[in-house]
């Protein structure tokens, strides 16, 4: 497909891009912080068309929280819904993406959802596979083919540097592992789980993927059924109900799209039946979603009016 | 509009009715628990030509939780969306609808959405007027209007049962009194909020105003606008995130469109430019939902294909 | 009994009134915000000779929570334990002394403790009486009689004050109104409350009330029963456990000695045996406990080893 | 010391063993589940003249949450109390002994007091040494002196047991290295933590060293200072405000002593300048107590008026 710049997402780029000066970069995880806070790049995959694209578009940078939608669309796939829905929950929350609370106070204790990080972790910890790696690989195959792009990897600096400082994440496993909702080794899930977030990939892979959704799982090159129907609508839903952190009900108001963000700055989102964007803004708002990026979609939102409400 | 029964939805009535032995209707308002848990209806109102039912259509029932999604509507015309959004946030919630805890733990301590109990009742408390009869007045007129029937009246047994027994409406009430999103009198709220409760009404009337939703605000007789555009968007996307108790998340996986439940067993459904739908069956599953009728939404949602994702 | 101010008193007022400026008078109750902070007082009633005091001893001040130790004693003893601890709990608790969430996360929810406000208005709301009046003159008689001074009463400004602001006293009611915890009228419990609490006395009147609770029960003067043995020690138990706020365990440790403060800045501490203690120094730590106060109390704990432990 | 049966301990016994078929032998650990549910026995350790014992005195068993007050005791020797009491709180707490949400609610994250599980796993971190096996030293050194009895050591079995079963331990201790309330390898901790549990002992052991306590800190034999008076204080403090889990507030009422109870269903018990008590009937309460040593505490405590109250 051809993939150019466009003058008209440029406007829009540099418009917001001084929002960025309002943000900030995530230094939780430190290789996290080095990024330029002042990056900002779109793109946009038309299924029916072309793919545009505005900023620094060739900058890379890792999926974090984006992957849990990618991981539960492939364990979904393996291990279907009744075996995935048995051990994470379907509903919003309005705790904090990394809550331990909720887990204690629940009864039974699982999850609330696959967007939150306890339930990434739990769904993480169901790829199939007979080790590390070939757990891995059945993810990073799958990555790379809803981007169309065999070169994706992993940020080998990243996942490092999240493994080494993941406590938090490892108290919500064992806390897991001690009322049945993970099994296995610890370790070995965490490695994976760093992974996971540290895949790399630019706004025009991104794009990409969220094209894969806006055609419920179809590859919007060949039309092959990458994720099937089912699959690709529970994935969208769960990014309209809790894909933008504690900001997912008013995105939802105001943007009213599937989409899915992570602390990297990244942004998936979809208009269904039309357009998968890929964003890259490091600068975080107090939410962790990326300041500029969703004033990039809320005012394309307006524009081409994408609500589904 | 002609109004006539429908064999398919008799059929799907007559099929799902059995579900209710396994369902159990409220009765922690002693009023509401006198009604027959086997009744089951729904209406289909269909804005492009005609309006259809099944079952016991002609019964009537009080609108409950429901309400929460027309004094919203109501709420956002009259205070704007600046003036409701400063007091009650816009996102999900993993607790219960009558949860006082986060309230406690949240800071600033404003309800978390209006579709639980203490966002339903700050919203409310925002109703302009200059005493309880003309605030009720207001609401009333505006109910009537989306149903399309001057009749529309509360069920003064139930408000009044509602009333003795609501302490921990009170409890909310008096809490955000003390943090400043409620003001004035609460005994005078709590009457408001108890009538408006107990309108009453049956599965036609809601249908017809699940149609001027399903318009985004018009209304399917006069074309009139009702409810401006944005403000009927933003109730739509409250009832997907929020609308169906803790397995809101769940209705939006397997239904996918914008609803809204009370305890007495109704839903008010909108199939967005299609349909709306109004449903009646008292027996509720252990979330509070009617048990038959979101069998019933989920049948003519595979049938028909409604999912909004 | 012979009265006396005493010089060493006096000095270790002198060497701790210097923290009143570090401490800040309760104002959230408008009328208790008209004190002077750097008031400071002691009356030490040695219950075999003497008693002696220092300081402001003439400033009158309100009973605020150290009053629910003595609406405990009187239900106690009106009541039977059975019949208190059947509705009110007997543990500690680190949440704050006006927290809901717990009384909502607890199964049966029932307040922990009758230190907290749930538990003490739990508490008075047993105070025997058929009208408001009645269960008062109840109440006031018995801390006459304990003060050994009838001329003891309420300030009708600050309860005044306290009933119009206590609209989180009146969510706790309303909410264990709505669990059976506690019956009957709401603005009456509220007007009672607000009066146990706003009774008024000086140092010398609080030091003989904690002789009483330091000879378990007896008046120091006539060696009258005026709580039985096992009601005192309750009350003194409780003291220990939860009287000083969140910060009863620290006092434990570095005190020792049964103790319950109020916003007010008043301290009744008991030393068994040996000592009834008053003291009033308005300016408040951040835990809500007299800055100043705190402060003699180790002073004397240290000099005279005081501690029970 | 002279060491006898006693024929009224002995009755005492006899009376409250029928108690144990109405309590439950922990089994969450599994090599806890092993004893039998019917053994009871006491030891008496009068630091005056002599000791008396009544009932399977002979029958050995883990010190579980006792050891909690034994690391706190070394630690605070060792650390000195600011070190300690800045990264664990005094305060007594409503929540359970394996709550992991008021670390995440409370700010800063501190765990509230030594006697819960996260407390105790900070404590147990402080423990001074370059290796495992050298803080492991430090450790049993100490108890075999506060026992008196160089034999003392832990069991192999139980340890193992609960070291691959503490999933919520580990919980705990990432959440706090996250907090950086705890530092260095979780693993090794765990290990130290779970010998610590695991240290073995009969009831005459556990007696004797809770004389050491009644003497505070003195060795009843020789005289010499085991534990300074000030560390001696602040453990028994301890006990009474969280000495046997959930029951703290009511044993305080009803018994008035300082206590710690383990799952194994040991007891530690101290009366000030007289006692030490050790009993061991491993059929606990729900609350995680020995249901037949908290009667014989009381009935000891009724007949001969134990409470320091």
């Amino acid at each position: 497909m051809k993939c150019e710049t466009n003058e008209h997402l440029e406007e829009l780029v540099a418009q917001v891009r001084s929002l960025t000066k309002h943000g900030k970069v995530a230094d939780y995880i430190p290789a996290l912080g080095k990024v330029n806070g002042e990056d900002l790049s779109i793109a946009l995959y038309d299924i029916k068309k072309e793919c545009l694209y505005a900023g620094d578009y060739q900058k890379k940078f890792t999926l974090q929280s984006i992957s849990k939608v990618l991981s539960l669309a492939l364990v979904l796939m393996e291990r279907g819904k009744d075996y995935v829905f048995e051990k994470v929950g379907m509903e919003p929350t309005g705790d904090p993406f990394n809550s331990i609370s909720k887990l204690e106070t629940s009864i039974p204790s699982k999850p609330l959802n696959p967007m939150i990080n306890a339930g990434a972790l739990a769904v993480t910890n169901m790829i199939p596979g007979y080790d590390l790696e070939d757990k891995w690989d059945k993810l990073i195959i799958f990555v790379q083919k809803l981007a169309s792009d065999a070169e994706v990897d992993y940020d080998k600096e990243v996942a490092q540097s999240e493994y080494e400082t993941a406590h938090l994440n490892r108290a919500l496993c064992y806390f897991m592992k001690q009322h049945g909702i993970i099994e296995g080794d610890i370790e070995e899930l965490m490695e994976l789980y760093t992974r996971q977030c540290s895949i790399e990939m630019n706004c025009f892979d991104l794009a990409r993927i969220g094209a894969v959704f806006a055609l419920n799982g179809q590859d919007p090159d060949t039309g092959e059924t990458i994720i099937p129907k089912d699959i690709a609508r529970i994935c969208k839903t769960f990014m309209v109900t809790c894909g933008m952190y504690d900001a997912s009900g008013e995105f939802a108001m105001k943007v009213g799209i599937p989409a899915k963000s992570g602390v990297s700055g990244g942004i998936m989102a979809v208009v269904p039946e039309k357009y998968g964007i890929g964003i890259f803004g490091p600068a975080l708002d107090e939410k962790g979603n990326s300041i500029a990026g969703l004033k990039l979609l809320q005012s394309l939102a307006n524009e081409y009016d994408f609500s589904i409400f």
